[in-house]
């Protein structure tokens, strides 16, 4: 049969995005934190990112691999047991990153990407990443 | 305007990918040409693999290089210039492999994926890729 | 002695190969859980390839690395001490993983391969790498 | 002498960064070609970024190094002669890409960062950069 050839599925533009990008890039200004912030669509390839004045560059890579796992994993980063998580760190060449911050970015059910913050303390950057998720949320299909 | 927020399209299942496999492999065997064969999605991550018996182990790599070579390129592999290519190539880290046996996958107007061949020689690479591609042109959308 | 020049070994063909891949995916499918597969042979090389729809795209690498661990250790994954398990991480560049869903595949007494899944729980993957071992056991020598 | 212990620099800011990158994105949009579009600072460490809906994923990497060359050359990517120019890319791991697409960001005569892009044609990326790089000039110092 072949109706299973092909899916159909929503896909996050590069204005969602950028979107997402502006919402949490406002509540790091808020908090007086500045992030480095990234935005990838769902096989982790970056579509938006900035890092703000005075963010740690270091955290450039770190933001986007929180972004990466949280997408692969369908899941907010932080949760992988502590058996695992320098094993699944190790064997994906870091990039599975199991530090808060990391958050997948959903329309309705699908997973259409993730959003990466670091820089600063982990509870900071979750927040910031949430301001950026909850900019897509609640936005009705075309 | 949020309607361009989020994108709808096409994806190649993993069914998909078998079918495309399955027919060039099948079409390998009738050359009689062992061949590495791989299935990427549309964002170059793999999907389906096999390496025949008798394959070249370096061509692992090369096949999977040119199935994301076409999908990222949305055409053909072996026509980037003579003059780009090898700046490419190393700018890539190797991904981009400017050599036949690469197609994009189509569905309709959407590009759904890549599919890569590597052991033979670049004519028979091609007609082995060609092969994939067309076992799923011409299936209806569901 | 000139008997000691050569070796007779048995090889896993990618008929073998896709076999295990099929018997795997089909018990992926009976449980409900998208995995990767992946089935490499005597050297570590990969033979054959599935990611199934909806399976992490962090998993190709676990998934594979899983594959090469077991047959490098010719034993299952996951048996290595604690004590061990980072260190021998670290200096295989993440290749060799100590999380279950890593199998070796006989041929009687002697290894012929491997087989590795990962996206679903350690335990979901092993349970899927064994079907795909349990696919080539049992099976006559010509 | 005390004096040459410091030294004073301009930097560019978020804000300059992204307001460069809103230019080139613009200027994309206008000729209808999708781009990936990267701001460095003058380290050469990724200040903001945007992956345009229909660009070229192997482009995320060429974009930024094409950023990257053209802040540590302090001039206009593609100008290294052709002797030199493999030599570079591989000393530098492919980091120095000598294709047309990257530019210096100035503030007076000083260097601040670098933006680059990839995904169309050199001149077509060129275009798109010079677009950004003009939205910096011309600010006056505060």
């Amino acid at each position: 049969m072949h109706h299973r050839t092909f899916l159909q599925r929503w896909v996050l533009s590069h204005e969602g995005a950028l979107k997402a990008l502006g919402a949490a890039m406002q509540k790091a200004q808020e908090l007086g934190v500045p992030e480095c912030i990234a935005v990838v669509d769902d096989a982790g390839h970056l579509l938006a990112f900035v890092r703000m004045d005075g963010a740690k560059f270091l955290s450039i890579e770190t933001a986007l691999n929180k972004a990466v796992t949280a997408v692969s994993g369908r899941k907010p980063t932080g949760a992988v047991t502590q058996d695992a998580e320098l094993k699944l760190a190790i064997a994906t060449q870091g990039k599975l990153i199991n530090l808060k911050g990391g958050l997948p970015l959903m329309q309705g059910a699908d997973i259409v990407g993730g959003i990466g913050v670091g820089s600063g303390t982990g509870d900071q950057d979750l927040v910031v990443a949430q301001a950026g998720a909850d900019a897509l949320a609640g936005i009705p299909r075309p």
